[in-house]
């Protein structure tokens, strides 16, 4: 009910134990794996048998634990990651590579007051909520109320609604915020929306967004640059796995080749623009080299 | 003094306008930059020219300001990444794809409770640090003084420091902290500390480490499974920027090709192990079905 | 019996049209194809219906041929990658990016005289002779007879066994041959005959390996340096596809992450050795350049 | 004078002993080389003393010679690789891991009847030249004289020429020959030729591109589906090198990011088009399996 981020790892007087309201991870053989919330007299209904969460209660972390077919599975708490890819199986969301490098690089961090648009499945709005802490702000823009419903209960469920303001518009409209630190937007034509963005930003924020297509990229260019946003940059991140064996150290044989594009960019305040083709063109060294 | 985050971007009443003890970064063309913290008479000496920080402070962030030679510069907000590039250039550093994949993989947001070794330049202590917040805490192990030294200056010049304790000391006799949700070592030889770790780490914590070769992740390997970590993961990430003329849209032509290889683990209690090789060895399809 | 290489794409006089005793390839929709050798009275049996070989004979290359149920098939002639990835299919065997760049690497075209061991599957046995022609040739060595007998089998399938010669044999007694111009080694363990390979290849001469773990990749740089080859090199390809859609232009979302580590090498003759170290070495950069 | 390919690396009666006529590459420390051809009373000036061509004839390929100043060189004969390596430093051609794949991916191998535009500096045209072999043939067209020129005595330099038939010709007349085998397109607007490749390439037969930009490649897929292509495939290769010291084993700090997408396509005949849009948009997983 409280239900909060406290939950997520951070009752720090019981944190060692699990506890009815706190968020649990049960793993079992080959990654397969459950994220519930403990509530007394609830049960988990898996494959490998059913497990009372009155037998959760109470029980260390890091512990096994035994369904009433006597298999066994590991409980944990789980990280941002592991909730995120929970998310991730009903709906295509955004991977942990990509949010970790854009929360980064736009500074997004506890106290941060940010503005996101599509809302979706709510699992970035959920990274959102989690970085910016107690402090900070999420104020999300969806236009489908059912696609809005579905992320305020994935919010709900991790305890990180109070730090989130839903609302249901078309940002054609344009924004009702302004001064904001940093805006994501997570739409298929971010290129309609750069002046809408360019209000709502302050001078020097942050603006991100990802995209699958080259051709929503080069879009997404032209309209940057008309609106006057500098500090353009597009970057790719690809991830190998490894095999987890030392006498037999190797990538694994299949890799995700491609998740989206990720672009960012600055608004700025400009009369004339002395070096604007230097600061839009960086050159590929300098470039490469910060990444 | 009373330096703290709120001076990153959170000054929330005066957002808008530079003020005196904020962290301002002057960027010129071609991405040549200075992250400098505000002081009523100080002056910023670049090779186009001085420019009094008195001059700056009352502009608003994102406008245009001019050096005595009359040479432009933009007035911004830095974001963690710029001033994470900043410490890189004296240090060899961690790089920002590789930082903010950590935070997520490890569930390091605010209030958590973290420790690192080693401190070295205070670049990752100072990530750490932005992404726990006020109410979160890093305590960071380092032998060497003078390094030691460097870490706490450049975390007070970022207003971080009083999220930190620094500790001067060898982690072969282990930590003193115990129950910790994330434990992080950048160091040469994890594999020599990783009981060390598991005393320190609460059960089910989240263990990380970076290495730059193949030898070292072998060894680390070895000493975890000793040790009974469980989901043992490595993976490298490889960015790819491009260029961002819509016109001519294509990588750059050359990248960084590796930074280091990403160890995660976490420590579990297990009296028997039932399906320890199943999760040590999850298959190659689940693996990268995650990334 | 007089099958030969011409056959596969190179009766001049008859080119256009397909003969008995031609390669052929029958491609039905989504990549599903099948390579046979036309001859009369023959039939090919396809889950979408049967093919007489009869009626395929006359037709021009490249036209639709329809089965008994009438679905339709494209009658192509195969290139070397199309009868490799045929191969592929029941054996484990290179990948046309790695055989593509072992054959420039290694320098390997007509009338060279080039050395395999093992033969495996004869996969890469075929790439090699076909790229050396009818004036090269081709020896390679395998311990096991019924593995040979496959290999033997694959290369008379694609009129190619005239430029080979198989011998059934454990490399580790040594090569009968000398002043060979290059030799490649597919084996699990190609350290332990780097002083064989010496004695085979011309001062010179190219040395090629591939391997899928690192710990082997260890090993063979061991045996190399310890037995005087210079030139190290090891190097990994990774290949991306493309969506073909001019409109969503963009990776396909997943890959093959890892086919094997290439290691490259020369034998070199050299009583003192002036500059190993900076042979052996090459700094980053300079490697990194010439990818 | 009738240079030939055998003098690459065929001497088959003298191929350890280097004669006059030879191609030779002579390489100092840290990968310094330079490709020369032996010929009586020549010297080679180099940075670190000069080298008698008569000092050279008569030594054993992969002893150490050494200059007027007592350094010393390896006397190796060169690689394919190392002649494109050598050409590449002067004009911006293509790298050996692209070249690879396209000989492969196209079936070019011995005997082989191959166009291309535009001829360039003619380093692709002698990769294509030592493929075919002896009895194989390439024809090249480029409008540009000087440029023809250059490539003419490149080739020549090597020992092709006569493998090549050299046309100083725009290919928006079209190519004068018919039924040919493979065709590769390596000019900036290949997307203006499709209906001219179509008329020279056998039905089946290969065609090949690369082009540095998504705009580029964009405008292909569109040309080529558009004059009844199919099997379109697009793709790009990256090469990452790894330190060759075992004891500390892992990628290089810096590699290529991007040489150029490569598109392969293969004309039909067809009066309907039973499974086009399957053929043409082959699912990402095929695709990526076939890496």
């Amino acid at each position: 009910m409280e239900s909060s981020i406290d939950n997520l790892h951070l009752n720090k007087q019981n944190s060692l134990i699990a506890q009815a309201g706190d968020l649990a991870q049960l793993v079992g053989p080959r990654g397969k794996n459950f994220i519930i919330r403990l509530a007394h007299a609830e049960k988990l209904h898996t494959h490998r048998g059913i497990l009372d969460h009155d037998g959760l209660i109470g029980k260390p972390w890091g512990c096994q634990v035994y369904s009433h077919l006597n298999r066994s599975f590991m409980l944990l708490q789980p990280s941002l990651a592991d909730i995120l890819n929970d998310i991730r199986r009903s709906t295509q969301i955004m991977y942990p590579k990509d949010i970790g490098f854009i929360l980064v690089t736009m500074g997004i961090g506890p106290g941060q007051n940010v503005l996101e648009a599509g809302t979706g499945s709510g699992a970035f709005t959920a990274a959102l909520a989690y970085a910016v802490g107690k402090e900070g702000h999420v104020t999300t823009y969806e236009m489908r109320p059912e696609v809005q419903k579905l992320a305020q209960k994935n919010l709900a469920g991790i305890g990180l609604s109070d730090r989130v303001t839903f609302k249901l518009r078309n940002i054609e409209d344009g924004f009702d915020e302004q001064g904001i630190d940093a805006l994501f937007l997570d739409l298929p034509n971010p290129y309609d929306y750069t002046s809408q963005v360019r209000a709502a930003l302050k001078p020097g924020g942050f603006f991100g967004s990802i995209l699958p297509t080259t051709n929503q990229v080069q879009r997404l260019l032209v309209a940057l640059t008309r609106d006057n946003f500098a500090f353009l940059e597009v970057c790719d991140l690809m991830m190998r796995y490894y095999q987890v064996d030392p006498d037999r150290f190797r990538p694994v044989d299949r890799m995700v080749a491609h998740t989206g594009y990720l672009i960012f960019a600055r608004p700025i305040l400009m009369e004339v623009k002395p070096f604007e083709d230097e600061i839009a063109k960086i050159s590929s060294d300098e470039l490469s080299s910060k990444s």
